[in-house]
């Protein structure tokens, strides 16, 4: 059965064993993992037993041909009463939305009409891996990995953070990747101490911090990694914070496993940068879910309570940030196995 | 004043004007396009003297030195109970947020706490380009433009629509852009049929069309626009459904004036397409706004009903498609002026 037909059975096993008649999906991203067809402006209705799609004509050749396990409905007006007449016509009755993502206005006008709210659905399904989409992934974790061995000895003094993050875009797509997942951040010096900072046409001077946290899309899928170095000669400081930083990146990877709870690796991280003596300098969560998104279900950080399950892709990025200094952050992307870890960003 | 700085005085204008004491804005671009400052989970409460950033810890000592006009607060727990608490601090009484785009749950949770729904105050804002950012739109659509005459000689027999839209963003890189304003829609032969085309790995034959969707992103800003031709010696239908599209969107075109409704820039080209015969081929909307966004505010359809102002930014963008064949599209960025319009896209 292909990928997505087996997904959308997922889905309608879902409703019968939380004893809901229907489901309308409108995200985007949840609509494409579901068909296969990434497209604004469309949406789904599953019912226990049949799957419809909410087409404008402009869309409906191709997507009778790309997506013929689902049947498409051509909707003129409003979509939304297109959705209600077909649920009415197949009489349908617990429906729920997604309260999460689903706007104000639509979320209300799906509540008027008899619909109720449940977040994650469709989300629990695309945090567990699998099939050709851990291909996917591994594929565009590897294009990451692969172009640091390229970009690092092209970045040298007097060149822009903007033109090496254009040369890792180049590198990547020559790699096969379709873009960058993400805007790249590029921080050279004290801009490493900017966990978010915005790649900017600063120029890399001698003996500097170098931090690039970036990925690139594949076949929908993102990949994420950082690498921090010193450009020159380290001084004692710089090399005691990364070594810090590796020996908490290592701890946190190490905890790693299916049955674990993400927090677990949120402490792991933590720890060995607070027993340093950095832990305020550590000042934000240890990673996140990837996948379709750059930022997805589960978090790791102190918040988050989640069991970690064989499938499921997150990051391992702790870091230290000290202001108008410099920072050092270390990055992996990794497959959560029943019996660990499959680290997707290994460089040499 | 800074840009931002007056773009901030202008929407606690709107609060006074409206009777309004505050509003919560917590779309990415919005709060970007109010500070300059655009980034993920920060957000903005702006009174009619006062505006707070709430941002994390990590932000802080960046947004202090990039946006010293509005006063920070960090945050610990969650961002929405310290916009409650400071609202609460500074007595603010109706308060509103935008039911268009918040999500249903933080929605729910304002409406609880007792904020008010109304859309569109700072999309109005947006709508009307001025300073800086119309030099900004006018060089995305200018690096778009010029990239057309570099890549058209390059689209030979052979060549995959993969390969036409890597090599059309390496151009605009080259040009300056940051990236691509959109997934770029390469289409060849019968694919040009399809207005939304997902860009494949089909290769170009001798004698058939091309079309190419595009545009990038400078500064932010977004520009957009096709063009379509044959690739060999055209057939008589080719020439003719070109010379068709061509009089609709020149006719469109020269209806966009400040004082115009945007629906008669749709009719006008709509009836030229419609007289010809080719009516039920031309299967979308003439056209929408562009700017931070790729699509926004306003609309160029026949249900949209917006009076074009000076300094609007819309496309004007008819097509015929004819399944299965081809299609011809043709599209240019335009912005809207007191006496008429400037084409953004201009190509030789």
């Amino acid at each position: 059965m292909n990928i997505h037909a087996k997904r959308i059975k997922d889905l309608q096993q879902m409703l019968k064993r939380d004893k809901l008649d229907a489901i309308v999906v409108t995200r985007t991203l949840d609509v494409g993992f579901l068909t296969g067809y990434y497209m604004d402006d469309y949406m789904l209705l599953v019912s226990r037993s049949a799957a419809w799609a909410f087409v404008s004509q402009m869309l409906l050749e191709d997507f009778k041909a790309k997506v013929p396990f689902v049947e498409p409905v051509v909707y003129g007006g409003a979509i939304e009463e297109a959705v209600l007449e077909t649920r009415k016509k197949a009489r349908l009755g617990k429906t729920v939305f997604d309260p999460e993502y689903e706007t104000y206005n639509r979320g209300t006008f799906w509540r008027r009409n008899g619909f109720a709210e449940l977040g994650g659905l469709v989300g629990s399904l695309r945090a567990i891996k699998e099939g050709e989409e851990v291909e996917d992934l591994r594929k565009s974790c590897r294009i990451a990995a692969r172009a640091f061995g390229v970009i690092k000895p092209r970045v040298k003094t007097g060149r822009t953070e903007l033109s090496v993050y254009r040369e890792l875009e180049d590198i990547m797509q020559s790699m096969g990747a379709k873009g960058p997942s993400f805007n790249l951040i590029i921080g050279f010096g004290p801009h490493s101490a900017l966990p978010h900072h915005v790649t900017s046409e600063r120029r890399l001077r001698n003996n500097e911090t170098v931090l690039i946290d970036y990925g690139c899309v594949y076949n929908n899928y993102c990949s994420d990694i950082t690498r921090t170095w010193f450009h020159g000669r380290p001084g004692e400081e710089f090399r005691k914070v990364y070594s810090i930083v590796a020996a908490s990146q290592k701890a946190g990877l190490a905890k790693v496993k299916a049955g674990v709870n993400s927090r677990a690796v949120d402490k792991a991280c933590r720890d060995v940068i607070s027993d340093a003596g950095y832990g305020q300098y550590f000042i934000h969560g240890t990673g996140h879910g990837i996948g379709l998104e750059i930022h997805e279900f589960p978090r790791v950080n102190t918040r988050a309570d989640v069991t970690l399950r064989a499938g499921m892709a997150v990051t391992v990025e702790p870091g230290i940030y000290l202001p108008g200094r410099f920072g050092v952050r270390i990055e992996d992307s990794v497959l959560v196995t029943r019996t660990g870890r499959e680290i997707l960003t290994k460089t040499a």
